[in-house]
């Protein structure tokens, strides 16, 4: 049972700007410890995959920048996308270019762009989920939620499967939609929903024979992008052809054979600034403060200094973030509206900033 | 009766931190309009003093920047003290320096780092303030108060001597130190106390007169220091021996003869980020940006950026000046505390931030 790891790491968030940009997205960044989210994806699996069975696929704008932050992956295995077409094609990708190498594969698809704390805890998820996925389940990670998120989708479990390696294994009843606060709550006192991780794991051949039942047209497309390779001049024309698909809704919501794990490892898809500041250690005043400051009477703010020193006064439950070229202030609580200043950039065309 | 200006640019204001610095103070900067407080000083009182009767009294430190933004000043009128001793040397030696040349000399005394809004209203007071100080009075201009101030001196106003020029003229009753929040008050509710503008007017032999009776010791020193000339490799030496003192505390407060003239001419000492909030034309939000801006929900802020995009969500009532090397960040009622800032940088020696 050999096991591959696809990282998928061609987003581009917006709602960690101004550190986060069109060109250096969060994947790339070292927002919760000196290694960037990216490697930290890595070195999470790196105990149980070797290098030679690691894939990224990102966008055709990133591969430098994988290349420079992952060195010790085949050059080849990092796969530049020539236009972001969803989380379905680059999968199916994957298990088309693993198809002749090891038909049996193990695969798990990973983004680049969460953290999970309790690395150890999510290594046995996986290896419990390899076992589950040897016998041609499709498997994916279910966040055991903490507070009833609107922002996520969920995951509804069914009746319970075998034990895998000592965890729970669900058979998955639907996967649903992000839900208004009511719902989300009642979700919650329910206690078998769980949050979308968009971690899944499955057998190569497996997923495969799901594309082409579910997705016969995006399946046909691929394997003539494989056969042409994916140095052939066609490659960006043809994948630009393809629909724009999550693996959630092409596969997942269709599959029947789908198990579920549940995962309280300390997972936060650092969706925000504020989700950001809840990852961070505190100093005596609950704040977290990177690079130089002089702080008076400042508490349980994030504050996060590139290059300058950064002076407050009477600040509480704020958001600073200087970097060369931008600075954003504003409330936790209004951290979701980061995306307001982004949308009102890109309204300007003051591309420079984005 | 020729008219001399006197201009005072020797301080090293703090609470305008992180823009004034030791190495380019308040005065040298353009803070509330495209020219410098040190400009629009000399710009007020150009309709009425001649540039060859402008003298400049600086640090040496900064001698080139007065030289640079007062460039048909009289290179030999634009004095840098070795130390900073008051503004009594300063005044005196003003005076001594002008002995010779013009005995009869009317002399304004200005500090360097006000505003006056109605600068025609101003130079009336001046015009009737030396007609006043011709008679042999000292002459000082009394703010009109509009808030019980506690971070200024007050003056406390006599009966009223005769009109000059169409304004009123008090004979001054007290100079009075900063009063508690009590106090001041009370001064406000009196109507007959102004606030202590640091403006003064008188002729040159009769401020002479007071400092060899008041101030006989300075007095001497100052004429040992003239005798061998500024450039004497004395000059140093002797001026760092001289007495740190006002003239409200030297001269004003003993004087005899000393009379004021109400000025309600849009006065702001620039005393903080508040008070310069204070004067700024605010847009619909009641917030004065200066720089590049996206400001969602943001109310009633001084937003300045030197270089920097500066983006802001939900904010009211706050200040942020952000330079290039430091950025603070504060609510407006604790202005006066970005000296703790700067305090706490002395403390640990961060000189490049001072």
């Amino acid at each position: 049972m050999n096991l591959y790891a696809i990282i998928l790491a061609g987003g581009s968030g917006t709602r960690l700007w101004p550190r986060s940009r069109a060109e250096h997205p969060k994947q790339f960044l070292d927002l919760v410890s000196e290694r960037t989210m990216l490697q930290e994806t890595y070195d999470r699996i790196a105990p149980l995959v070797p290098n030679e069975n690691v894939f990224v696929i990102t966008s055709w704008r990133y591969v430098d920048d994988v290349r420079a932050q992952l060195p010790y992956i085949p050059a080849s295995q990092i796969i530049g996308e020539p236009q972001g077409r969803g989380t379905a094609p680059p999968a199916a990708l994957a298990a088309l270019l693993l198809r002749e190498r090891d038909p049996d594969a193990i695969t798990f698809i990973l983004p680049a762009d969460h953290v999970i704390q309790n690395a150890q805890l999510f290594r046995s998820a996986l290896v419990a989920a390899s076992q589950v996925a040897n016998e041609h389940l499709l498997v994916t990670l279910g966040i055991t939620p903490t507070f009833p998120e609107t922002g996520y989708g969920y995951i509804e479990a069914g009746e319970k499967l075998n034990d895998a390696h000592g965890m729970n294994v669900f058979r998955v009843k639907r996967f649903l939609e992000k839900p208004n606060l009511e719902t989300a709550q009642d979700f919650l006192a329910r206690g078998n929903y769980f949050w979308n991780s968009g971690i899944f794991i499955w057998r190569g051949d497996k997923i495969l024979q799901e594309f082409s039942q579910h997705m016969p047209e995006m399946y046909a497309q691929l394997e003539n992008i494989v056969r042409a390779g994916l140095d052939a001049r066609s490659f960006s024309d043809e994948w630009r052809k393809l629909q724009n698909e999550t693996i959630d809704y092409a596969i997942m919501e269709k599959a029947e054979h789908v198990a579920m794990i549940p995962l309280d490892a300390g997972w936060n898809d650092v969706g925000s600034w504020a989700a950001l500041f809840d990852l961070m250690k505190r100093d005596g005043e609950g704040n977290a403060l990177l690079g130089e400051h002089v702080a008076i009477d400042t508490r349980a703010s994030y504050i996060y200094s590139s290059k300058r020193l950064i002076a407050t006064i009477g600040l509480e439950n704020m958001i600073v973030v200087d970097t060369d070229d931008a600075l954003l202030i504003c409330p936790q609580d209004r951290a979701q509206d980061v995306k307001k200043i982004v949308d009102e950039l890109k309204r300007r065309k003051a591309e420079k900033f984005l």
